[in-house]
């Protein structure tokens, strides 16, 4: 298989579940600075030009909740879902779903605010309520969603690996991480994991 | 199971689904012009204060591509996912993720602004950009992944109710619906269901 990511972006979260995984695979860099993601030969794998992607021998998979959902099930020994329980996996589901359509989108009004407006001046407005924002998805996660010590409770899954990568873009929205109690232990447990330090000293630096 | 749900939004798709899966159910409507949304009773079940969400034996599930996994997963006779086959799941994963990351979060610039700046100015050019953004995400969709004559080809699932659902938003984003052909032509077979028909006469109407 083939894994396209950059640093810095939510492709971490499916790169650790790759490690997790034991699959083999290549990790391929795209460059958000020379704009590789809007390149012809990556567009034709991805033609909404974001990562992750992950070719398969059977097709081109994107969006992080469907990659990591695919190497759950691909790979029952990375632990990343209790393949036997539609309910748990579908409270991941939802998890991972509130990740990627509410928190992801807070965040990305600071970064990428030309996606939803064109005026300079309606950019910052987006901008200036991001930390808010930010701060009451965490809100939400610490006292509704995170049961510790896994955000399932005592089950590990790619909920885990989605909160982490979004926990470490809030110093970059202005907001503290540790403010949040439940979410810093949890924070501090994942830095723990070989996986998550092997890619933060190596390709995700 | 409880089935909360609000005419014009996301939750028409799970509802098509738990139509289609022959569960025992009761639905709840759940009132936005009076921000029953809001109530301390409804932000106990889902904190985030958005519909859908349902309420099962073993606690409740919330967000769109979530409840449908469960609904694909636990009745196996509602055809919403081939549960053999871990690619073409993850597929349906990729596109209904795109769905409610990118497309609705597009839609939802006209209509749910305060969301995300203050500012009725800002508001306003978030509102300028939808009809664009809104063909840009249907442009894709017709281009790239509906394959016909249901979304993942064959195989009916549920990025079928998914699409349908959004695409019947298109015209209060000033988009033109059948200037994607084949979008347009999945959303005329969608409408021959008879699940469709009865809830689109009674509960969604």
């Amino acid at each position: 298989m083939k894994f396209y990511y950059t640093p810095g972006t939510v492709s971490l979260a499916v790169h650790i579940a790759l490690e997790m995984s034991g699959a083999d695979y290549q990790a391929m860099a795209i460059d958000f600075s020379s704009q590789e993601q809007r390149s012809d030969e990556f567009l034709a794998l991805n033609p909404l030009g974001r990562v992750p992607a992950l070719v398969t021998e059977q097709g081109v998979l994107t969006e992080a909740p469907a990659i990591l959902n695919y190497i759950a099930a691909q790979y029952p020994q990375a632990n990343l879902a209790p393949l036997n329980d539609n309910f748990l996996r579908a409270r991941i589901d939802s998890f991972n779903s509130f990740m990627c359509s509410t928190v992801h989108v807070a965040h990305a009004h600071l970064w990428r605010g030309e996606r939803w407006a064109d005026s300079a001046s309606a950019r910052e407005a987006m901008a200036e309520k991001v930390p808010q924002n930010m701060t009451d998805c965490f809100n939400l996660i610490e006292n509704s969603w995170l049961q510790g010590p896994w955000v399932q409770g005592e089950q590990f899954s790619s909920s885990d690996l989605y909160l982490f990568v979004v926990s470490r873009w809030l110093s970059g929205d202005s907001v503290e991480l540790k403010q949040f109690e439940k979410v810093y232990t949890h924070h501090q447990k994942m830095l723990q994991l070989t996986e998550v330090q092997v890619l933060l000293k190596g390709l995700h630096a």
